[in-house]
């Protein structure tokens, strides 16, 4: 079989647990990464340099960095942060470098491949948009509405939010995310910050329109616990109808769901079934922490979902208890 | 013939000058270099983290990196700088990365090779002295004098100066630096700015010593043309002298000097006689600018030194007209 040509969409931690995991099944991975993020270091770099937030991208390149002494140094290196009481504190040193190297290159995606090679990365990174997006969305709490603006805030706003939308609103797509997709056998999104990483991928017209008409297989790995106050009090089949709501003509082959993070499976699967889905239950998340991705127990629910070995897809009966 | 193996002294452009010309001539190259600037992005990251200052050593880096892509590239983004009205405005890309290596790897030497390797260097890289070094000196303006204090403040000074001093006074030294020096076939001194470039490996005690007492062929590459305030109103032979002054041992084997640099080749000569060598006059600046070292003639010349082939050493006939 020749290797599973795997897109994966999303942002920050949620997109680093579903690379680790593909690194296992293939070496074809392409992410693709929201480009949103106005906070922490990238936030600072967008305001001094006016360029894509470098973050996201950086941490997918970690997470792709070959397992090599070589490779794992300079995922540590560029995962470092400055710390002190001066002007560099906090900045991740990765960021710096891609901002450097997109000023010296004149090409975002030319900076992002020296950085995969540097790391002998099992995959591309590629930004979600070709330029910077900013978030809005509506929230309401109690009896009062108003609009957020930004990823920081939106993803920390409490309350309902509601016509969640990037500014500008049909930002250009790069040519080689539109090349991966439509040759992906497979697509990933999620899991990661709902309306800030795994949702704004369906809000760019042109990327949502590629997602949707791509013929990989899609899957969505859900979340394990909520990722922040936007998510809080929403249940996993909230999630998948949050992506309908902007979203009505999305479709999806699998979702997977650690059993222990679903407290009612009846209507997950219902509203998988409704995006023409099934649910696949499975133990992903790790020993460790109940709230973090195992990359390899993801890595085998992954594959038997694209392979189709879904024994225990929708079932009650595996859902695993604690 | 075994590779000759090669140590630079010096710091800055003068440092990469020799270094480009020695990549003619071997890949055994160890180049050492001073840790006293105070100044730019090097000095804000001595403020900012009591770390060594890295400019000079990105510099020397940059000199050996490879001939591909891939080496010249790299160069390129470690020697870019930030160009904002922001922090970041100034700082060498290279400076902040070797600064995240120090904290991850916990080691300089350790550091310094990461760069070496991801350059492709032709050679290594290695500070003067374990410890960051402030430079100080007496400087007479007329009938007063006066102490100043950090290498920007000593270059720029107009005035004699005197006592050139390091502080601490006898800094520790890497034991890379004592096994480069005891194994070394040749050691080059120069060019560069005399008092805070060159002279300043003479000033720690323990370095000093090795490269007195050391097996190898010893050479003083001359300046152009005066490199900062702190030397304008010095001949070539007073250069020499400053040395004598401040390490009365110090012996050399070739003083390699431009004709053009020389106002009065005798005298050159003989203080070159006093400290046991020879001069080579030959056109090593560059066809282009007149006070940049040409690294192919450099590396002519340094090679011509070294077999003896000195057809024209000490000769006034070869004296090369403009």
């Amino acid at each position: 079989m020749s290797a599973i040509r795997a897109v994966a969409l999303g942002g920050g931690h949620g997109l680093s647990a579903t690379l680790r995991a593909l690194r296992f099944l293939t070496e074809d991975i392409t992410a693709v990464v929201t480009v949103a993020d106005d906070g922490g270091s990238s936030g600072r770099l967008r305001d001094e340099f006016d360029i894509l937030p470098p973050g996201d991208l950086r941490m997918a390149l970690a997470a792709l960095c070959e397992g090599t002494e070589w490779g794992r140094t300079w995922r540590d290196v560029l995962q470092h942060r400055f710390a002190s009481s001066g002007p560099l504190a906090g900045h991740a040193v990765g960021n710096l470098l891609i901002a450097a190297l997109w000023d010296q290159l004149g090409d975002e995606v030319a900076g992002l491949d020296m950085v995969g090679r540097l790391l002998g990365a099992g995959g591309r990174v590629l930004p979600m948009s070709a330029i910077p997006l900013v978030i809005e969305a509506e929230v309401r709490e109690g009896q009062t509405g108003r609009t957020v603006r930004g990823q920081v805030t939106v993803a920390s706003a409490h309350g309902a939010l509601s016509n969640v939308r990037l500014v500008p609103a049909s930002p250009p797509v790069r040519p080689e995310v539109t090349e991966a997709l439509g040759r992906a056998d497979l697509i990933i999104l999620g899991p990661g910050s709902w309306y800030t990483s795994v949702l704004p991928h369906l809000l760019v017209p042109e990327l949502g329109a590629q997602i949707r008409q791509a013929k990989a297989r899609r899957m969505i790995v859900m979340n394990l616990s909520p990722q922040d106050a936007e998510t809080a009090d929403l249940s996993p089949a909230d999630h998948l109808q949050v992506l309908q709501d902007h979203d009505p003509e999305l479709t999806c082959d699998v979702v997977i769901a650690d059993p222990l993070a679903v407290a009612d499976p009846e209507e997950l699967v219902a509203r998988t079934h409704q995006m023409g889905g099934r649910v696949l239950f499975r133990q992903v998340r790790s020993a460790e922490r109940v709230d973090v991705h195992d990359p390899l127990r993801l890595a085998a629910a992954i594959r038997d979902a694209y392979e189709g070995s879904l024994g225990d897809v929708d079932t009650r009966e595996n859902k695993e208890r604690p």
